[in-house]
């Protein structure tokens, strides 16, 4: 609906700083916990060093990718534990495939959780959403990203393991722009109200 | 990619009791509402008189439906007044565009926040989901409902409001199966660091 061409137009399009608000429904407990994070991504071209490098990490032709990104965020959950923090970075390329340039291969550094390289397959569908499914040893984690407009990002996890579903998570994320003049709605409560009420 | 044919399909997938989670982002604010509700939906035939009704209501052709669903839910959310509840039911019929069944207007008596009936448009996308958007007078809401499996049921939905986007809102709803027999997850905190990080 926005335009999106394909996965690099998504993340040139992604490029910038946001403020995240996360909501994390654990389902088996049916309870939400609540958090935000600052996100900082850098866009990068085919031929940066850290491109080049993850291609090479996974035993692909650098040539191959399109780019990639370098994201930041630091950031807390209601539930953290002392010492805990959601602080961290990490840099994935993008490998189109060949005959289709809205979907294809994401290489991590390592996911979040693992210590070794982590691929996980992306797509683009219709409305320039990005599915993203990466797959674990026990476990595997759907996302969706999709801009609402070019300013409110917004994204959906769901994390599967031993074929039940664990939890699933929703992030709006803004972006920052200088000087922040954030608008505040006089009346909230009337668009609330509008959401189909079920 | 769950293979559902058509919208008809989809709401006859939705049938039964269902359990939900369901986060309000206020986006102005930075803050979080949490809530639950219980929500029953029955499917209608298309020849039930509920939506030979709506369809005479909105001045459509009766026998143009496909069917609809009545919806019903009791619910709370945690910045609810006193005597302030979230309760109600509605019902909807669909009406699919005659080129493709994929797609058509959804009619209901009412909208939430609204007297007068109101039409909304849906389609659904490659993955399955059901996108429905919805024009008010001052605002727009578009919606995404989609099955990670057959008893687990997303939706997320965004108001537009004079160009500002005002909440973005998060529903995870489980299937409730008799006996209930939830099974809680061990260790659920090594799903969630699964989640990517940022």
């Amino acid at each position: 609906m926005n335009g999106i061409k394909d996965a690099e137009e998504f993340f040139q399009q992604s490029a910038g700083k946001w403020r995240s608000q996360r909501t994390t429904h654990h389902l088996p407990f049916r309870r939400a916990e609540t958090g935000g994070s600052d996100i900082s991504v850098d866009f990068l071209l085919k031929d940066h060093p850290r491109i080049v490098e993850i291609c090479k990490m996974h035993e692909f032709d650098p040539s191959l990718a399109i780019g990639g990104a370098f994201v930041s965020w630091e950031g807390a959950m209601a539930w953290d534990k002392e010492g805990e923090d959601h602080k961290g970075d990490t840099v994935f390329a993008l490998i189109p495939d060949p005959e289709n340039p809205r979907k294809g291969q994401l290489l991590r550094e390592r996911g979040y959780a693992e210590i070794v390289p982590v691929a996980g397959h992306y797509e683009m569908d219709e409305d320039d959403g990005l599915i993203l499914i990466t797959e674990y040893e026990t476990m595997s984690v759907t996302e969706r990203f999709w801009f609402a407009s070019p300013d409110l990002r917004l994204r959906t996890s769901t994390v599967q393991r031993f074929g039940g579903f664990n939890t699933a998570t929703f992030c709006t994320e803004l972006r920052v722009t200088e000087p922040s003049s954030q608008e505040k709605s006089e009346d909230n409560k009337e668009a609330i109200a509008a959401i189909t009420g079920w």
